[in-house]
């Protein structure tokens, strides 16, 4: 934890034990104690600094449900440009008749719901009857993903949580009459791990925003996300749907400055950069990339996300053959991670409150995996130096890793000093080196089968940078 | 009509026309060219003239339809003091256990619809697939009435027509998909009968309202009701559940000098009494009784509603036992209009979308009546003298009528001029009177069974007073 | 009560008090103790006497009730000839294109259900939750009805009762999950009315039957109806269906003589014509009419049946101009007993087991008027002399009933001797009457509007015969 | 294949290439020629030869489809002795209260489906909307499965086929209205995989057994083979539900007579051994195991059956952790494979007609480790010597397999000749071995991690039994 996320009742019992204080003072600089003031400007917005736990989570895990969560379909990826198979756009898809793949959506939609079911008739079938908050949370502790990033409300509008701006058309009045985001956000964070929720801000079909984004903004937009972070204290507010507006008619400098002055969070959470069609790059805690169409920039921090499939929401047109291995994903998380960023992989829960069991096992193996080279990945960032394609490097401190997606039959490590050892993460065998003019030869060792781990293999080297 | 109904392009053509225009002058007054601007405060609301159509209609039609139609269920009425048959209010029953009838209604809703089904569940099983708005236009006008108000939103906040400001829950969003106010105004209108709507001020469970009234008010009540009188032009605005809160609160002053500025029905829309918990008696248009409880005063407009049986909305645990006779129905007519009132009828449809054939036979018995009986009842004025317990009166001009409920075996009229003539209204027979000292000794003719007309007979006295 | 249908249990008491005994068997004849034993075929099983109880009730209820109930409707009557109203053949209507109202049965089901909804899916939801069998009972009986014919089966397979034979396929398996059949029977029963049941011979739709008749004659339709009788001891068994095989292939000849011979209700029961393409009009107890298509024959016991619509089954299309008024009704029960038939009016129930309030006024109506004049109708017989359009006649022993369909001016009555009074049914007046040359004049008296009754007027001329 | 299995075709064209079948008459012997005719005792049915397709097929797939699969729910494996998992008896465990799981499953039904929720009701939501029959039969071709097993009636009476003894409780009258036996029959056998449908003889609450399991052979379950094997032509016909009689009540003898005298795959077919309470483990084809609990015998073909987590029918109550891994699963089959037993491997696919991705996954794992070890499992038989723990002998010809379920650090294998070549199977590189003494050391080779395959490793020995 960093002094900046220190609650205020423990400050409070510093000032009384004074000589600890000082003992802090030194340590840490006046900017613990005295809180800045941010103005509603991106000049000002952007000095805040980036709460330290974002950066060293490295791997969070993104939940997309919602309504679309019941049709739980969509064509297959690429049928028509980005975002084909994107469930949770379903009932996009299925009003835009100018969209290649309309007509693949309307044709599911009719003969499986018939030609008079309309999109909100899936308010009722979204029960979530088998959600269970622990039991998500214990699998994500598992997965050894340190963030949950849970879609508080989509572009449907419809809310996982009982606002008072969606009335009716909330998880509590209608379908699974629970505070969904509220009970996941309680287990997620019981269990150690950062909160954060998604929000979209705009809405495809809400009238009110048809007629006039800024009432929108104002009687809808602004009190639901003041809601959501007062009640939950998220560490996360993942917005979307930005591109419709400038941050201006979003009103986000002013919010953003509510948020990083007043609100209960104010110090710990992070904000991706999509306040508005000209601010994605620019502002915000970290940039964001998505199925690797982002723009990431060497030195801010940024995030990669993606499915385990092609769909956010889940998607019960994918099979197999759609969804990535463990392996694919491991090696993504390390490409990622290499290269400074945070990888955030999404999960679509069933409109009955499950995670399917496929994606149970991919979180599985990804912790089974971390369990043993986590170290390679949490805390770490990127070395200058530019990774192979099946050679990839972290660094923390002063120790290198190099993360090996292919076993390597020999491996050469360049422009680092001769480190103090050589070690490969989860084995007790010694791994032989040959250390000269800044080069370092390594002999990986022979191991047996069915003991030698799988997907990839970390080479530890300390005191090398 | 009266001159304060007249279009105005009818006056832009009449001004062309100028000496029929100083003709109109002269036989009018100056109010009827010069529009007069009415303040917001009741003092100047309540100098407005009572459009004349209005008192002239003398017998309407309510429509309560709504979610409610879908379970369609109350106690038996009285077992709960008054409202215990209200279908209509079944979502408040249902979450209100302080009610004797609480248990009742939360019986029959988890015998039938398990216990975790909700209100918002019925939503979708409104569908109204039957509705046809000029076949219940052409029973309308069958029936006699002469206007007609349906409920655009009743306390649970639906709207039967597409409102901006209650999204995904309205008529158009979900269950029928269609305009039901906007269907059945228009085919109302076709029939040359004036169209109305109820709106309920306040709703039982809506957040915004339940958090700060003013801000409902702002962004939910005045836009609804602004939105549903000039998309439609209804000429009665019929509004309920304003016991809630007092006339300032729901800006109703601002509301009415609106509406009598500025819409554009402004010269012709009645509106009740029901404006805040200070109005009820005081101000509107028109004073409302509900099932015989309400304050009508002598001289003022007013009117009496009630259900064919015991409910507004319709209540499938209602039988013929509980469904007034025709027999009782006319009685009713009869006793309001002879004391100045208009009597508005209810029906409940269901929510399939079709009038219950009880409900066609009583109104279709009551349009033959009228047929014959009508002059006794449209455009007539109560006479002075008090009605007896079979016997009632009405006037027209000089024309006295005699509205008897049982065949009269001998009748007298007392404090009148000599007749011109004596007639029995739907008889070519003769009727034979005496007068003497301003009292009329009336003979009854002798009538075949099955020719005599049924229900109540009226003595038509011409050129009496 | 006959001797016939005097249960065992009595004849055994009897036989105790041996002198009562020795006097009946002086006043019934000895065929009362020695049951006959009829042989399975017509010319024996035609010499059964018909149940006394029968032609005295003279007026019945038909009930139809079952899965086409849910859809409840059919296109407007006489839109493909006859039959087109009928709601019961919902079914078979949607699935056989060479019928001309194929079509419209068909867009009605697609728009309503859509086109993957099956007529099967129907059966979860016939609930029946507002079914109560002793209100029903209640209304039966205030109706002046004598007995009750509930379809236990229609064409569609669907039973009424818990049938082994129709596994899934009954209301106690897939539906209202009650044992509709049996409720009701107990409650007509206790009420004192006569409980029977309709069943169809053929299905359209079951596989048995169209692989091999032979064999669902045998494995279904014998067991049903037999389970039938002695489960429920109904007093009419009203088969229908039959058309589509000779009485043979039915085996209704073995059937009956079972029935006749060995059922718990061989002396009472009555079974209709319908056994058989070869058996229409010629074998059963009566014949049957069907509105007014039907070959009744003097001297023979027969019944009409109709709707008070056009449909038998619920129809939903029906709106008032399609139901028979309490008139209209009233003159067919008078025609029809005059001609020394039954009634058998028929009411269709909701889906959620209401009948329709329309339904309960028409049979309130009937039932006050036979209050009055049931005398004229219970126990008559038809007289010989041909009825005019608005005089019908019935005699019972030597006393001359005329009813009179419209209120007759002057009235004369040919034909008779010289009645010891006559009197008009429900009137304490005398009645002025000429008797010469074998003919009575009536005077009608005079009667005050609202108390001269309505819809059809008796005189009674007793010992005219 | 045998020459019994021969199509008739294809022994045409053999009779013109005269001198091949002279041949072939030398090596088979006249039994191929002349049909033997069965005599319906079990003395003679037991005569009847093992169809050889069958044990050479090794690996089969076991699918568990019905009206269960919509609940798709029990309580947890073991929570109430054997079959405590097993979601498809839901049905039975809801109206079976002296069972200790009884309350669990109560208790999750009336909370997910309301109490009045009858298990018919589920019939219409088994929609296999998502059901593509040839989607499912490339799976399992891709798994190395050989032949299929669908139900094709389970304990509750349900159809898969449109059979006319189950009318209304069939797939093509209610829930999906298709022949969902008939579809994935034709697309398996189109793959060249053996086509099998489970039965089940007893039913649970089928009125006609309840009242007469004599009646119900006759009628239902006797027909109901007939059509199943005449229609679809299947080589496995695995009876069930056979324990609650005798095999003289259910007529096995008979129907076994028929099936391998007259039936169109009387040559082909196999049986399993639950023909009645006195059969099992004694008569039919081969001899069943399900989940380890079975009386295999050696010598006889075996068959073990097991789901991939605990339940046959889908259980959305089960998650990763009661799946068992690919690894898991190899391990059985090798066992069972070792010791001459067949495995049949149960999926579970779900109510919209998914085969869930994590099962996708282990299939797909399975296939792909056959592909490379296939030569082990398929034709081939036990080796006399026994196994161990993690070592298992299968043989063909004089080949033997060595099949580790771990890595071996060494391999010693005694009781053999000296092989002609050893060979690690799927890998190229040489494999050295020291024979001595009827017993042969291996030294396994080194493989590079991520290129040494995974599961279970074998080994080939030439021509050394």
């Amino acid at each position: 934890m960093s002094l900046r996320s220190f609650p205020t009742s423990h400050l409070l019992f510093l000032i009384v034990k004074k000589h600890v204080l000082y003992l802090l003072l030194l340590l840490c600089g006046p900017a613990a104690i005295a809180q800045k003031t941010y103005q509603p400007q991106w000049s000002s917005l952007d000095t805040r600094p980036v709460p330290a736990w974002f950066s060293e989570a490295r791997f969070g895990l993104f939940i997309h449900w919602g309504l679309y969560s019941v049709p739980a379909w969509a064509t297959k990826s690429g049928a028509d440009g980005f975002g084909s198979g994107y469930a949770e756009w379903y009932w996009q898809r299925l009003h835009t008749p100018s969209l290649k793949i309309h007509k693949e959506f309307k044709a599911f939609h009719e003969k499986t719901y018939g030609p008079d079911f309309h999109y909100q008739d899936f308010a009722p079938m979204f029960r979530c009857e088998f959600f269970d908050a622990n039991q998500w949370a214990d699998l994500f502790q598992q997965s050894g993903a340190k963030y949950i990033v849970l879609t508080s409300k989509h572009h449907e509008g419809y809310t996982l949580w009982p606002s008072a701006q969606a009335w009716n058309w909330n998880a509590m009045d209608v379908g699974p009459h629970r505070d969904l985001a509220g009970e996941l956000g309680a287990a997620v964070k019981a269990k150690g791990l950062h909160m954060g929720y998604y929000y979209s801000l705009y809405e495809w079909y809400n009238p009110i925003y048809k007629e006039s984004p800024a009432k929108y903004v104002d009687q809808t937009m602004i009190p639901q996300m003041k809601d959501l972070v007062t009640r939950y204290e998220p560490e996360v507010l993942w917005t979307d749907g930005d591109w419709d507006q400038s941050s201006k008619t979003w009103k986000s400098e002013e919010f953003l400055a509510w948020l990083y002055n007043e609100s209960p969070v104010k110090d710990r959470i992070v904000v991706n950069d999509r306040w508005g069609n000209d601010t994605k790059g620019k502002h915000g805690t970290f940039l964001t990339s998505e199925y690797g169409k982002g723009s990431v920039e060497k030195g801010r921090p940024w995030e990669e996300c993606r499915g385990i499939g092609e769909s956010f929401g889940y998607n019960r047109n994918e099979n197999l053959e759609d969804y990535q291995s463990t392996e694919k994903l491991i090696y993504e998380l390390i490409s990622v991670v290499s290269r400074g960023g945070n990888f955030l992989l999404n999960i679509g829960p069933t409109a009955d409150g499950r995670i399917p069991v496929i994606m149970q096992q991919r979180l599985t193996d990804l912790g089974a995996w971390l369990k043993t080279n986590g170290e390679a990945i949490y805390g770490t960032q990127a070395w200058e130096k530019a990774p192979g394609k099946e050679v990839f490097y972290t660094r923390k401190g002063k120790d290198l890793y190099v993360l090996c997606t292919q076993w390597p039959e020999k491996l050469e490590i360049d422009g680092i000093g001769k480190p103090a050892s050589v070690s490969l993460l989860g084995q007790a065998v010694k791994v032989a080196g040959k250390f000269s003019g800044g080069k370092l030869q390594v002999t990986p060792p022979v191991l047996s089968p069915g003991k030698a781990g799988a997907y990839a293999w970390v080479f530890k080297l300390e005191n090398a940078l």
